[in-house]
């Protein structure tokens, strides 16, 4: 399975989630190829709206440059949405992290599978801590 | 050019339109397709979110069910945002609409070109008067 087929199925198992937990979810269309800062879904419960960018990784650590991390942060701030990213390691659950929990190192930020477990919070507690 | 294709440079222009003009936008990823409830677009210009249903049409009136309605109502609840038909007739101008501004005629709501012209706004109008 290529890599956009992937992330794509891993977008939709998260807007699964969360229509079946009583939020409302949509995938942004082309979130990779605009040249618009964009993110891959937005949801919604009415009272709260989310951006997220979705990474799935067979690494160790998962880097983001700051042009990634500055246009995701500018986008969400332009739809009024607390921006997350949702990130799954080999065997591992989703993982949720607001941007100021991800470290800078050197040039790149880096999520680490231990930095995901010891930061990140699950599907259950992103929705009913909002 | 197939419909579909029509259908997608029509919300590529729309997008642009708004980038353009100081909003952000997106457009909504298999918004035909998912059995969710949807739209085409979502817009923001941070203080306002507006969800944008896309028509483009070369006959005198364009049709919509009443669950077509109820769904894009319904979804545009569930994000917060105000929801408005885009139209565009052959040679016309973008139209917005407001749901309750489009007449029930028997069993399906009807935009006319007349009524588009009547009752709709453009596109300037309707990023000033949000």
């Amino acid at each position: 399975m290529s890599n956009k087929k992937k992330g794509c199925n891993a977008e939709r198992e998260l807007i699964h989630l969360f229509w079946n937990n009583d939020w409302s979810a949509i995938r942004i269309a082309g979130s990779g190829s605009s040249h618009y800062p964009s993110a891959d879904i937005l949801a919604s419960n009415i009272k709260k709206l989310i951006s997220i960018e979705v990474k799935i990784t067979k690494k160790k650590n998962k880097y983001f440059t700051q042009k990634e991390i500055d246009d995701f942060r500018q986008f969400s701030s332009r739809f009024g949405a607390l921006p997350y990213i949702a990130i799954r390691f080999p065997r591992t659950k989703w993982y949720f992290l607001k941007l100021d929990q991800i470290p800078k190192k050197t040039q790149n930020y880096a999520i680490s599978e231990n930095l995901a477990k010891k930061k990140g919070i699950g599907f259950d507690e992103l929705i009913k801590g909002i």
